[in-house]
């Protein structure tokens, strides 16, 4: 039998998250649930149900997993405790300073509902945070560096759009290629925010727009551009569709740490990720989890799960006497 | 309390976990076991006792847990099972063939004790077998591909060293840089055995011996050299001492796959490993889930479990909460 999937926001995460579900033969998209209108959405799966988000009072002998596919803002603190009562949840929630509230939130009301939710899976917080926790655990003397890119930051791009005279705008985040290298070579160099990050900004400007306002105005801007060395293009509307329309993305965690009795041997792990598109990779990440969400509730687990909680095997489809003879 | 650590088995890899467990705080060295005269052994541990292995039927109160440092051809697959049955047992058992025979030897005496028994630990079978089930589960649609090397291969430099004439040899394994860029570039090349890894082998000959006849012998030797290519290099005794005292070794594990309802994206996951000293990093990361062990005996597990079984918090020192919040 199918584990009966439910997809909660169609933007770009659920669009990501129902292409992943097409690719595993162990699951069924059962439903797509919006805000909006269901009638105004055009999805991609086949004969798919698309049911107004209060259609979810009501579903809870349909679907075996619910995914929610909001933004970390409003959305999610909001539904994922919500739902977590009523069905297996599994969020992409990446406000990193917020994780333990929602964590609580999420927990007490699974547990009430006799329901697994796990929160923040996806690729940082996600796979990178699990290559963090793998590489400490073996390496306790050691240094982390996270380093992401070349990608596309949508927080940025957004960031850019509201200055006045801008049209379009897309920012790429770029690891510093010698800072990535020194700490490869196991320097375990401090690095500033500026030493391990440039920012590329493509900008489309309004007809009559002062471009030199606009490039300074982006490049003081604090928090987002003050403190990194930042370049502007300005290009046409067709240069912007035609070579900055994919969300690319990706990154590398590395740890660097010593062994032996007197610290004599340097070990270097590294973990990276290069991406066609962000939003796809992240709904594979979480449509794997929904599967883990299904299976340990089914084992009689309840509560709220990160990552870290989440033995791998669960994420797999095949049984642990084939994952042993084929991937060990 | 710490958490109370034995090793049976005081060669490379058992003083490998000697100084891991040194550099986690919450583990002390109760004991280190050996088949030898307790008296012979010289170990590094300041007051740390060395009791013969026969000594293992009384010492049930005094550990937690066991790690066993033997072999894979005739030690682990008679200590495992047998120790697993009166300890928390782990192991770096790597003769993949035989691991489901194993992992049910273990299962049945551990599951008798009420232990729990983690085998195949280290980074292949363990850190590689993990990225593999992570990146499978993540991207169904891919390609898997594993390299080996930079690094000294145990195996293949004992097998030059029994031919006629020779004295000592080390022998490396080179992943060939073409194939790697290859598969990193998603082209998910069909690799042979040749294109895939480089053998390159430093001798040490006996004075008189015949070089070309040597070479001839390594070049020619079923299953280890003849399907690679292999450079062969005739060092002195100095030389062998001086640059090839270290065991090096690493590799990666790559998964390239396609996401989007066309299939229209492509992403590359890699985990890559650099070690100075295998069997220090091989010791490191089996004194890591020597932790997991006693902690998931201590929730009331039994019977044998691996990597993939193992929820990754356990491996650290650190709380859920420490956790959530600076690792995810």
């Amino acid at each position: 039998m199918s584990i009966r999937i439910g997809i909660l926001g169609y933007g770009n995460l659920g669009k990501g998250v129902e292409s992943a579900v097409c690719q595993n033969p162990d699951m069924e998209l059962t439903a797509i649930f919006t805000r909006r209108n269901p009638e105004t959405l055009r999805v991609r799966t086949k004969d798919v149900k698309v049911l107004h988000i209060d259609a979810l009072e009501q579903m809870r002998e349909e679907l075996d997993v619910l995914i929610l596919c909001g933004g970390s803002a409003t959305d999610l603190p909001e539904q994922t405790p919500k739902y977590a009562s009523m069905y297996n949840v599994v969020d992409s929630f990446d406000t990193h300073a917020n994780i333990p509230a929602h964590f609580a939130a999420v927990d007490a009301q699974a547990k009430k509902g006799g329901k697994v939710g796990i929160i923040s899976c996806g690729w940082d917080p996600g796979m990178f945070s699990l290559n963090r926790l793998y590489a400490n655990a073996i390496l306790p003397d050691g240094h982390d560096y996270t380093f992401w890119g070349k990608g596309v930051s949508q927080g940025h791009s957004d960031a850019i759009r509201r200055i006045p005279g801008v049209k379009d705008a897309r920012q790429y985040t770029i690891p510093v290629p010698e800072a990535v290298e020194a700490v490869r070579n196991g320097l375990n160099p401090e690095l500033s925010t500026r030493q391990k990050h440039t920012r590329e900004c493509f900008v489309v400007a309004e007809a009559g727009a002062d471009r030199n306002v606009i490039e300074n105005e982006i490049k003081t801007m604090p928090n987002y551009f003050a403190d990194y060395d930042t370049t502007v293009h300005f290009i046409t509307e067709e240069e912007m569709a035609k070579e900055h329309g994919g969300l690319p993305h990706g990154g590398c965690v590395i740890r660097t740490g010593k062994t032996g009795m007197e610290r004599e041997h340097s070990h270097v792990i590294e973990y990276q990720l290069t991406l066609d598109s962000n939003p796809e990779f992240t709904g594979a990440v979480i449509t794997a989890y929904a599967r883990a969400a299904f299976r340990m509730n089914q084992e009689g687990q309840t509560g709220c799960k990160t990552v870290f909680d989440v033995a791998p095997a669960y994420l797999s489809a095949k049984s642990g006497e084939e994952l042993r003879g084929h991937l060990l």
